[in-house]
């Protein structure tokens, strides 16, 4: 059968590759049943984060390359449209599905063309703002559009929110479906008995029938049904389709699905590494910045009642999981709602509290507004803990922490450190809670490198004399910098390492000291160019009026950094300990 | 009567000042009613956007100085703490009410506090993704706090809607609160068995009542209410904070209430200048950046069928009123949903449209991560018509258009460019169209100056040659620029004015040379220092090697540009031809 075969593959070269091996098992007979309904050459289909596209991608001709899932060069591990005409669009933040479906009903019908649309959306990604704000017009719209509730009743982790509750309402409806496409089928042929009967029922509804959200705004709302029931859930999407009105689909399914180890624990299975297949993942504490910040942030709330946490549906992903348990009232997880979680922090910090929030660098960039409106115009202390800062690997482009250093840097009165080992993580943690104003962490997905001192005690730092060429740096790139100066010392150019911590206000007389010794100037950087430290740091040096015989910025450049490993992606982009020798070679040329 | 006191204050002073009339107008029965249940000294009440807060800034200690209202060093417009403990926190964005109340409930539960938090949100307000995500963490938080609906069945314009929809549903039921706290209330007293009741209710309620998605989400509902009857709004919103939990009072207001202009007509009383209260405020097509961009792109949509208009909740103020009217299957206003509009013209534009977001620079902070994500990514044609960039006036530190410079400039592929006239906004917004990536022009609130050319053939253009120092500038400071070049003139400084045209690529050549020449720079922008021009310009000059014998970036700074007139700030940031004149010649010494 299909959908076992489908399952068997995944579940086969995710072991190898890693991914997210929860969502795309669940959402396999509804991918199947999409295949069924629409035409995806053509008629486009929005999946919402996009995690749960593998089936999809093996569907539409990447079976045979599917084993190269997350690899530089390989199959991306969400939707993409240069891979395939069968993605509708690029997607990896969660809840925009709704949006970018309505955009394409509407140009759609606005060119008179007569494709279909449908957005797959999960019951996790529905508590973002972004997805209400697609319902409303969404639902508002007459456009004809289908969009399916993926509802495995959790989103990453456990589940949170009204709409949640609501949902779960629904979900004890069984056969209301039924009854309603038995009910629109007899009398849908008569069109003006059924229009009449319709402005009838809907002035008894509010009297008689109990009332739902969806139908509130506007759509036709069918379910909820089984989601493993491949034939069940064809035949209502078909009939959603064909209804040539805003629908909602309602299915409800099982994370991990077909595969018992994730069905058991889908949040351990939602984003693996590589893993055998036959004993499984192996749960446990890994060593990694965000474990070493709530290790820290769990030694702050010790000694310090005003501290709390806030995260957005990423408690484990941010190693909150032990404050969780040790201070539950003080840990608030308020689901994919990231700029709710800011000002909410805004909000707690202006009555006394100390919130701190963990969250994703490439996720914060949705609280960019409340960053500066809710929390900088009052200078009201928030700590940001910016996780995923930088390259983040395998999960490519759409999460890749590329635009952080800048747009935290626009931040009024924000300070931004980069802490480059867990012993840096935990000191510059207290400072940024120490402080009165907002501050920010920014630290990488992964472990710390071989760099393992605690240098906070200043802003910057000078890690290696040398007298050759300046080196600037930062965070866990430091690494790769300490091996390039060996590489260099070993070519016989002597260069000299700055280390920054604090990337707001860097300290310009130290670089410009060391700028103005050795007259050669490398700043590598795990950031995009645009809003990058080198720029200000070369702004700096103008003024001061330090000529330089040589500069160059290493970082991220303007473009879209891809999927790949970590080190596959520094290497490419000359950010490795190689490519950084090299640069400083040409620099002292 | 104090509320008709309260009017008489507000329309005597807004009619001097300027200012939002019409919804503190319908705001002055709640607003006495908060005062009446609540002591804002140390209870925190938090205004949605604020503008509706003059009412409450009279009845706090500002009577006296209400007459300084939005002037340099006066009142502000809008909620601000530092002028008096009674403002909860600064607010000027729509739909953040909820999450900050929300923050302040926690932090007096956590710290074992009993004062009381209510918010007041209007329905426009409840159109924004953050204010569904306050609801929904607001409605299972448990926390006392009451949120007040301030229904007046518009936003800024005409209201659009799911939530809208569900609120008219709402409105037609009177009578419900009055049977639901008589119950409560003859229940309240034994509490067991009102759980217990409760429980049972709640089981029926699903067959035999309507919902009400507010109470789906975990909120106790109160309403609908006349909010002009100010005894039974006190009533019911004491009663609301008694129920020690999340709360809601739905009350129906009329905007402009009590000015019979104003109620005629609220959206044009919503933001008004000064006007003769006796005659009324004079309706008019203005002639300014907004109207001659509406100008320029009924233009495009007439000769591209491709085009088409989006706006959140700001057609009027954006200037697409005529658009709207001649192609309103073109025209799409989102409501306050930032994020939303910037995503849905991602769809679209993904599916061969050509759609334009017109929205104010503060504003379209809300849609950073979908400019990111879901245009930048896959390159998309989306065209931004950033309107209010650089300094607003009196509206003040909320929606100066401080960063855009800086933001949008992060965004990868995104060209930028900045119209000094009607003429360059129409031939630059022709260029932006004809591009095959996202795009964006950036031009300020109010009308154009001496300067009426079109330069918009070159990136950047020598607009005056001179040779004793180089002024950089773009938009509506190359007025100010050129004045301060005539100043300069008459004390025998013979300054080059360089005018850019294109900020995410400057020509750097051009500005190099012209450096190189002068050995002077100055860099003029109405834009926050972090991510400005000039730093990237100083930092490629440092990069070719040109030295500089004097540099000075002159913008809006670090910190918080306060409200006033726009004259007023120019003046006191140093950015006027005064100013401006100043600086160079300190440069020229």
């Amino acid at each position: 059968m299909l959908c076992a075969l489908l399952r068997e593959e995944i579940i086969k070269d995710v072991s190898k590759t890693g991914g997210h091996l929860a969502s795309s098992l669940g959402a396999v007979e509804l991918t199947v049943a999409l295949h069924r309904v629409y035409d995806t050459s053509r008629d486009r289909i929005v999946f919402d984060v996009g995690h749960q596209c593998y089936a999809h991608k093996i569907l539409t001709g990447r079976r045979e390359r599917f084993d190269t899932l997350r690899q530089l060069g390989g199959i991306s591990g969400f939707p993409k449209p240069c891979e395939a005409p069968d993605d509708a669009c690029i997607s990896g933040h969660a809840s925009a599905s709704i949006s970018c479906a309505l955009g394409m009903a509407r140009a759609r019908t606005l060119q008179g063309e007569d494709y279909d649309v449908c957005a797959v959306i999960g019951d996790g990604a529905l508590t973002g703002g972004l997805a209400y704000e697609g319902l409303t017009n969404c639902g508002e719209s007459g456009e004809p559009i289908v969009i399916v509730i993926n509802d495995n009743a959790m989103s990453i982790g456990e589940n949170v929110g009204g709409l949640a509750r609501l949902l779960s309402h629904l979900r004890v409806r069984p056969g209301y479906i039924a009854l309603k496409t038995a009910y629109h089928r007899s009398i849908g042929r008569y069109e003006h008995v059924y229009r009449f009967l319709h402005r009838i029922k809907e002035r008894l509804k509010d009297l008689v029938m109990p009332d739902n959200m969806f139908e509130d705004m506007g759509f036709y709302y069918l379910g909820p049904i089984d989601g493993h029931d491949i034939r069940t859930v064809t035949r209502t999407i078909r009939y959603a389709r064909d209804l040539r009105c805003p629908a909602i689909v309602h299915i409800l399914t099982v994370k991990g699905k077909g595969y018992p180890p994730a069905e058991k624990d889908p949040a351990l299975y939602h984003g693996v590494g590589p893993f055998d297949p036959e004993t499984g993942v192996k749960a446990g504490q890994k060593e990694d910045f965000s474990h070493s910040f709530g290790a820290a942030l769990c030694a702050c709330a010790e000694s310090d009642v005003r501290v709390c946490a806030i995260t957005a549906a990423m408690m484990d992903g941010t190693g909150l999981g032990s404050f969780a348990l040790r201070w539950p009232k003080r840990f608030f997880d308020v689901g994919i709602a990231e700029g709710h979680a800011v000002t909410m922090a805004a909000g707690m910090a202006k009555q006394g509290l100390r919130p701190v929030v963990a969250v994703y660098s490439s996720f914060l960039q949705r609280g960019f507004d409340q960053l500066l409106h809710d929390v900088a115009l009052d200078g009201l202390p928030v700590v940001f803990a910016v996780d995923r800062a930088g390259i983040v690997g395998a999960d490519g482009e759409t999460h890749q922490g590329a635009f952080d250093v800048g747009y935290l840097c626009q931040v009024p009165g924000m300070a931004l450190w980069a802490p480059s080992s867990y012993a840096e993580m935990k000191t510059m943690l207290t400072l940024a809670l120490a402080g009165d104003g907002p501050a920010a962490l920014r630290y990488p997905r992964g472990a710390q490198g071989a760099f393992r001192e605690d240098t906070s005690a200043s802003d910057a730092w000078v890690l290696r004399a040398g007298t050759d060429c300046t080196i600037v740096s930062y965070g866990i790139l430091i690494n790769e910098a300490l091996k390039a100066c060996e590489t260099l010392s070993a070519a016989g150019i002597d260069a000299e390492l700055v280390k920054l911590n604090r990337l707001d206000a860097p300290d310009f007389s130290l670089i410009a000291a060391s700028a103005a010794k050795t007259g050669r100037l490398l700043v590598a950087e795990d950031t995009a160019a645009a809003g990058c430290v080198g720029t200000r740091i070369l702004a700096e040096l103008e003024k001061r009026g330090v000529g330089l015989k040589n500069a160059r910025l290493v970082n991220l450049g303007s473009g879209i950094v891809p999927h790949g490993s970590v080190p596959d992606l520094l290497h490419m982009l000359k950010l490795d300990a190689q490519g950084l020798a090299t640069a400083g070679e040409e620099l002292c040329r």
